[in-house]
């Protein structure tokens, strides 16, 4: 029974991927990074909520705000507008924070590397997460390649994307087919504690269930796109 | 001109390397990482000066205390004892925080995208930092490769590390050619406002001074190898 560290935001994608890595007989820990975001608190609740579904015992909340400080994002900058309506615009969104996933996969990284874990699970999504670069096959090849040239000889880690070539439609019908918790996770950018059902995340996750066929089973504001409860 | 990122950790190597990118016409933009090493208080006031003596504009001090909460290391962990006279043992010393530099470059990356800088130069010393696994050049080449592949397509970003096949001794050389700002730094793992003298670093120092022919210029409590002062 080897160790995974999953990195867990609380959210749709990121619960499914650490569904997979348990359905495949890992040793979960739980890795959560808070970075300033705007729904921070009601991230790290939805975490521990999917953690104590699962039963995890390593778990790990840390925080990572100097990409606050860094800014640049819309998800962390105050001074740029959460975009609305983005989705189907070319080009890199608003919400995307520099170089994000490698500060991420970095933390997990040294965390595997004390509790020797084989593998490191992240919820990365390319077609539908929008053109972000750090969330593309290459780059996780390359991270993975950096791992293997700056971690210690013993160490044996590898980075699983298993939904990678996933559609949102495909991610909730693999959740729903490996029991995970959909109704704890939260993908909502700017809500508290009642998701939006306006910004991009939540209309990319609606329109997910909706192809799907599926009820979101979390509560909205508004559901904008219907059809779908 | 344009902005490169120094990392200045405060350290000798920090400093020398910060003055190969001023001597080479770059804007200076200083980024210092905290991680809850034991001096860390003390590494931000030598930060300080060196950017206080470099008059730079773009300064970032920021926290990455999960290196502490992920332990690992005699320099973040309590329950490790600090090494003293590991410098001529093989093998990885325990002062070896699990994949440091791939977190610090992942925050200077993040920086450096969102300041359009075009360069990171990093301190690392592949020959005398004793072998720890991120110290060396086939890591800073992935972690190159890794950049191209996870920031944005408008982003070009290249990693210097001038120090990384200098011994000690022409690492203070340099520094003295360069005008920098040794008697500014701070390299000691375990004092508080008087370097101890004793630790690895201390001694790495202090042999690199002895070897250049030039006396260390910061006050220490006792200098071991003596010859130096």
């Amino acid at each position: 029974m080897s160790i995974a560290v999953c990195l867990v935001s609380g959210g749709l994608d990121s619960c499914v991927s650490a569904a997979v890595a348990v359905s495949r007989g890992k040793v979960p820990a739980f890795l959560h990074v808070g970075y300033g975001q705007l729904t921070q608190e009601r991230e790290e609740q939805a975490f521990e909520a999917i953690a104590d579904f699962y039963e995890v015992q390593r778990r790990l909340c840390v925080s990572a705000t100097y990409l606050e400080q860094i800014g640049g994002s819309a998800l962390t900058d105050r001074a740029i507008p959460l975009p609305e309506g983005e989705l189907d615009r070319p080009g890199i969104p608003l919400s995307y924070v520099p170089f994000r996933n490698a500060n991420l996969l970095a933390i997990a990284t040294s965390w595997a590397e004390v509790l020797e874990a084989r593998q490191i699970y992240i919820g990365a999504v390319e077609e539908d997460s929008s053109g972000y670069p750090d969330c593309r096959g290459p780059f996780f090849e390359a991270f993975s390649e950096m791992i293997r040239e700056g971690t210690k000889p013993e160490t044996e880690l590898s980075i699983e994307t298993p939904l990678l070539d996933l559609r949102k439609k495909d991610i909730v019908l693999k959740g729903i087919e490996l029991g995970a918790p959909l109704h704890l996770t939260w993908s909502c950018y700017q809500g508290t504690q009642v998701a939006c059902g306006r910004c991009d995340s939540c209309r990319l996750r609606l329109r997910g269930f909706a192809e799907a066929g599926v009820i979101d089973p979390i509560p909205y504001e508004t559901r904008p796109e219907g059809g779908c409860d």
